[in-house]
């Protein structure tokens, strides 16, 4: 793997050597356990097929010469539109009854953000998310003053039939009468942290990251995850990396895992690899932070390090290599 | 300044030299540009009067021996019930004429954290806050969840009338008029960040941040800044330093200033003064990032830096140093 130098090396690289790298997207759809002996091939191939278009709509942008920014949220907008993740039309339901949305982006160029939280009814989140970073003054926006914010922009809502799932309305109905907050958790012992998220870098050598979810079955009062929080559940600089994350979000919050990653790549010059590898496989599990996150360099190279029995994810890079999995390879 | 070894020494460090080192408090009621001009002798005494109140009460706990979490709960809770400053009793007013508060708790010994976002008419919002932290399982509740979590703990509640202050109406009545959503900001020019927090190591080696924010004037759309996000407003570990922040939430939120001053000191062996000056003085100066941050490291060493005219500001130490600030010293 390619290592970048600090200081006046690393203009240099950007400068007259980016042509020569990748150009690669890394996608999720959440991480817990998945029981290989439930996952018949039928709904395996149905996950499969689910990150495959979302990795083709985000890679067929950058392969166009399209921005991270754009790949990331074609690709996110994907997932959401799936039945399959718990994100957009696929959220779970919260003890309401109904879907509490959270999403954010960010870009590594100029480190512009966006995020929402507990929004219900937006259609898509990321794109909310990021109307939030281009058409705001604002960051973090939430609950009824983000969806007020989203209808001054125009962008679709949808009925709660839209959402409506009737397995994730028996999950929900398990929960409440277990009176059990929970994250994805159905009768047959499938946990998940159902979250879905995308990271690119482009042919400009730009990063991007972008994540969206549901939240968690049952979820009561008005509890944020990491998912909207900018250094927890997404993370990007163009010096070192994009990072999008799946898993226990108040684990995630407390680790602030996405900026971590930066850090000890920025301070510690740590390779994607070490880095990621240090955050999910030591300090996340230290304090029981059950999940994973998906990354990508500067370099374009590609980490997925998870820590739980399996991770929805893929991933396709401009030198041919890709791939989508659920368990460890 | 002593400077931390790594690895061994480390353990060394903490069992047996804990007794030599300091015990200390800062906090911080807000920064931005304080007019010196326009803070005459009556209202400079008022606001060092406040600040003085809430570094004693916090020191007086550290002094007798209690913990890093009572005493910066203790100066925050002073500062919330002190009208002077933008949290608590003297929160400033949201577009719809009522208080949106936030507030946020880390302990650096077992990394727990608990925080509030747009809550309203919770007496004490840091209160709420470690609630969360150590009544729940999560880290971040917001809005009316909120607030029914706080019910259910028991926790004050004031009327309407305990957070009005006419100063306060008439700047909102101002930006209302003008359509301008802002931070805290009076005709005559005085612009300010309001937040208050506090940071303090006890005797027994624990650092604990907290902060507490009444938000923007006339705030829309659910706005959420840095306060209530831990890695952006408040951070801590034992191993390096304890962080509460006060500036321009979004740029905060887009550095995750709080986590970045620990991973500057624990990952390139800064000092805290050096990575505290590195956030404040470059990092944020660099995206326009106007604010400051107080903290304290493992040995009690404190570091108060701000980028702006002014930081209402205060310390106090077991070695007998101690200030409070408004202004550039």
């Amino acid at each position: 793997m390619e290592r970048q130098s600090k200081g006046r090396g690393r203009k240099f690289l950007y400068s007259f050597s980016f042509h020569t790298l990748m150009f690669s997207i890394a996608i999720h759809g959440g991480a817990g356990t998945i029981a290989r002996h439930l996952l018949d091939k039928e709904k395996q191939a149905a996950y499969e097929a689910g990150l495959n278009a979302a990795l083709n709509a985000g890679f067929a942008l950058l392969e166009a010469g399209g921005t991270a920014l754009d790949a990331v949220t074609a690709a996110v907008v994907s997932l959401e539109d799936c039945q399959l993740f718990n994100a957009g039309k696929g959220s779970v339901f919260n003890h309401e009854g109904r879907q509490e949305m959270d999403a954010s982006v960010m870009r590594g160029d100029n480190r512009a953000a966006g995020a929402v939280a507990g929004v219900h009814g937006v259609k898509n989140p990321i794109h909310l998310a990021r109307a939030v970073m281009e058409q705001s003054e604002h960051v973090l926006l939430s609950g009824a003053g983000a969806e007020a914010f989203a209808r001054l922009q125009g962008l679709a809502f949808e009925p709660d039939e839209y959402f409506f799932d009737a397995f994730r309305y028996r999950q929900y109905q398990e929960a409440l009468a277990a009176d059990r907050i929970q994250l994805d958790h159905s009768a047959s012992g499938d946990r998940k942290f159902s979250t879905v998220g995308a990271v690119a870098r482009d042919s400009q050598g730009n990063l991007c990251a972008a994540t969206s979810t549901g939240g968690m079955t049952n979820k009561k009062y008005g509890r944020i995850g990491d998912t909207p929080v900018i250094g927890a559940g997404t993370y990007a600089h163009n010096a070192t990396c994009a990072v999008s994350c799946t898993g226990h979000g108040e684990l995630f919050l407390r680790q602030v895992a996405a900026h971590q990653v930066h850090c000890l790549m920025a301070y510690k010059a740590c390779s994607l690899e070490e880095a990621c590898r240090q955050v999910v496989m030591t300090d996340l599990v230290a304090i029981g932070g059950e999940g994973g996150l998906i990354a990508v360099d500067a370099q374009g190279n590609v980490a997925m390090p998870f820590n739980s029995e399996g991770m929805y994810r893929g991933y396709r890079s401009s030198n041919g290599k890709h791939g989508v999995f659920i368990h460890a390879e």
